[in-house]
């Protein structure tokens, strides 16, 4: 097969996503896969950010927007924290991602860093699985204004305050009364998100396939409160109705002292975001990995 | 509006699926309800199993295909279980079904025996909410050979045998490698057995209009095998590795004594259980109620 | 039997601690209480709080240490959060209390307020049953000096700042080390307080007769960081490691921005709480009443 | 030190109990081990199953009532299965314990092989850590007449038919009524079995010297039927109410087809099993191990 991807921008990691790699190695790893993808008969661009903090000053330099625009596919080295920065800022141009962990193995970066000579090639030749992920937008609405509004590619939360005991939240799915919840908080989560914070506060696994969300309480104290799992399409709006200081994140990116009757209102984006990952990729093995299934233990 | 469902079946409870309620107050009841629905405009007939059980004669008697194939609505009357039995049967005919709880108020059966006279007369005139309910089939095959067949509107469970410690057991999806489970069982579940058996279990909730099935795994020795929820299209196979004495059900018909090599492979239906539901009716609602999230208790 | 507590105590409700409950009706029910106790025998004083929000003052004002001093029981009538209050403070003295609930039924305050005439007087002159609470001493240490010190008959909970992703904490216990949890935070409760903030986030129902504490995870990163139960003698150190904002809440007294490094240091106090309760009463029955297990529901 | 342990039982693995390990290995393995004995100043003796399994003829072969009575020690090369069997075999005689572990890592057979000649010899003069495990009696009466009864180290469990739904167990704590569970089943654990089937069942870690038991409903139908942990002097009382072959296992032991108004009844064994560790022994680095709470996993 013929290269599929002519241009390709190199991402690197944003600062702290990969625990354990420092500035240099950064540098120098870009550094490589640069000239690697060269070889291949790439023309590589770097984002702004990525030239900034490795210094590299022989590849054009593009904002994100233009690399949506221009490129044919992104090449992020980092780990799950970059890949989904990225992601959500392409998700609209439909540009698709490769993930090379510099790291640990992530869920969804998943070529170790020592194999990308390998792994690589073929799938620059058209030789990979495609995974979409769906992606969430998020506002939220003050005296039904909208104040602020993200995407999200893991989850949107909103958690009581630090000092306060409890928040109580009025949830509605398409204008339904779901329940009032008096909890820790509310974890909004997509089939990404399902394997990140959501989990740790018992919610279920998702397959990216699967067109839905799962509302994940924490900490609820009604022990019925279950995770609910919605199909996609829904809005679901998630109103403060007591607790001080209440905050909501959309990916980390958070509004804090919310008020009562603020309204956090969350829909699918019509943009997906495309991961491609090497030929006999499954995400079941991704899953085994990373919750350690295989090691015979408890 | 003219009268929707100019034929009506109108199913009686199946023994012991309403607790509290007796033969003769079954008798009782479905009288009246077959006398009201006259008084509607509407054919009645009864399915043989509730003639026999009743004693009622002077209604035609039908067995389930032909209902399926000549009348235009079930009306059922008793618990959740009942439902499911019949709605099972009806689903490859299309026929839709209306349920009068006669006991406590079900998932499913949401219509109070006390209410059916106010209730009914909108909903056989065409002001009814449609709630559509994916069908299971499982099959097992035995050194290659399916063995048995069995549709479930809940749950398909393979279970360790009573006196064995756990079972073994190999789950792919689409021929994709899960994992081994080493559990007292596994659950897959429909939107519809999210409420039963998988709850228990520590399985989601799953919304009807998700078009997925919930994977759940029986107290499993590895305590990071947390349930996952599957895009309804794929095909589950769940082998026997090891374990005496394991059995597998399809909504409650059992098979006993599996031998290790078994295989029970879940597959979606083509057919869908039509349930209708008052106007105004809420999937939440029910759920709130069931689960007690009304009570301001723990 | 002749009366066993000539002088009582009359506590009422902290404010906010019964929802449902108002000003006025606190000082009428606190009046009536009053004087029923008179008319059985008991001299009656208020303490300063009570005299305060009530504004009764026929009655001999007292601080909280002149009743541990003096009074021979403490009548308590609110809900759950004043019984903790004041046991709390009492616990050091061995005044015994006795709960009036004045909202909904609580775990430890199980007099409904309308059967008060009935109940006490059996009590007032030694027909009852003692039911004694451990309570928690917490330390939180700062570059190895004491600078924060509280008593807690629920629970030492570390969590971390709202707008931080997680907390790392550093667990020891009598000083081996357990492990390094990254989650929400962490939860030492008492028996007293498993039914409580632990309970939701996962933890065991503790007997009060069990001498340990439970130490609960809160959405903790690592599946199988589970609750753990320990002996109440030992000494439990968390230390900060990492994650901005932290606090630490000692029964819902609240030190924030904690600082890496610093220690929360609990271990059982040598007081114990002493609650009386009618004769028959058993803790189970509580708990089955609170937790609605006889609704036969899901 | 002084030899503390002149005459030594060897104790090889039973069947099956340590997965890998076969036959020839153990023989191999028990012979290599009672020279080392010999060789530091120990006597060694063979309990019958050990010298039949392995073919060793060099040894004197007792009993095991004999060896609680005439051995100072046993040394245990197995699993911790081997070690539970005969831990409870040697309770009542106060025999210590030390466990070879011959496969995996165990929770209480905590000696790798390959270490035992640098570990066993400071252990032998007296250099060790005594971890003592309470242990259970379990009696069955069928009419009020006991007809089975045993002793067990991990847990008591009382589980539904394979074939059937759902059990319903009335359950009684000294007397007190405390629920009537309808669930899969009923696990009553020891802190040793806590890190066991309990675990998979969703209960708590309970350490070792917490002197209780854990009382963990499976898969209960009632969502907020939590694990209870219990002070371990009272006598719980589990009664069949309905479900058609329900079981009773006593670590492993079972009674099957069990009939309505059954009672398994638990109390607390006189005994406890003396556990030998190395210096510097502590619970929670096995617990760390074993769950994998190092691996900066998930």
């Amino acid at each position: 097969m013929s290269l599929q991807f002519p241009r390709v921008a190199l991402v690197g990691k944003y600062q702290d996503s990969a625990p354990g790699a420092t500035v240099e190695s950064t540098r120098e790893v870009v550094a490589e896969i640069a000239e690697f993808l060269q070889s291949q008969g790439c023309e590589v661009v770097l984002p702004e950010r990525t030239a900034r903090s490795t210094g590299l000053d022989s590849y054009p330099i593009m904002d994100v927007a233009t690399i949506g625009a221009e490129c044919d596919l992104a090449v992020v080295v980092g780990g799950d924290g970059t890949m989904l920065g990225i992601g959500r800022q392409l998700a609209r141009h439909g540009t698709p991602l490769i993930g090379i962990n510099q790291g640990r193995l992530g869920f969804i970066t998943d070529i170790p860093l020592g194999e990308f000579r390998d792994v690589l090639p073929p799938m620059l030749h058209g030789a990979y699985e495609e995974d979409h992920r769906s992606l969430m937008h998020g506002t939220l609405f003050r005296e039904g204004e909208s104040v602020f509004e993200a995407f999200a590619m893991n989850d949107v939360v909103v958690n009581r305050g630090a000092a306060a005991s409890m928040v109580e939240l009025r949830v509605e799915v398409d204008g339904h009364f779901v329940a009032n919840h008096r909890a820790d908080g509310i974890i909004v989560a997509t089939p990404t998100g399902s394997t990140a914070y959501a989990l740790s506060a018992g919610g279920p696994l998702l397959h990216p396939l699967v067109p839905a969300w799962t509302l994940v309480p924490i900490a609820p104290h009604t022990l019925s409160n279950r995770p609910i799992v919605l199909a996609d399409p829904v809005e679901i709006a998630i109103e403060i109705v007591s607790g001080r200081d209440a905050s909501a994140s959309f990916d980390m990116q958070s509004v804090t002292s919310l008020q009562h009757g603020d309204r956090i209102v969350v829909r699918r984006s019509d943009s997906r975001v495309r991961f491609l990952h090497p030929k006999g990729w499954s995400y079941f093995d991704t899953l085994r990995e990373k919750l350690h299934w295989n090691e015979g233990g408890v």
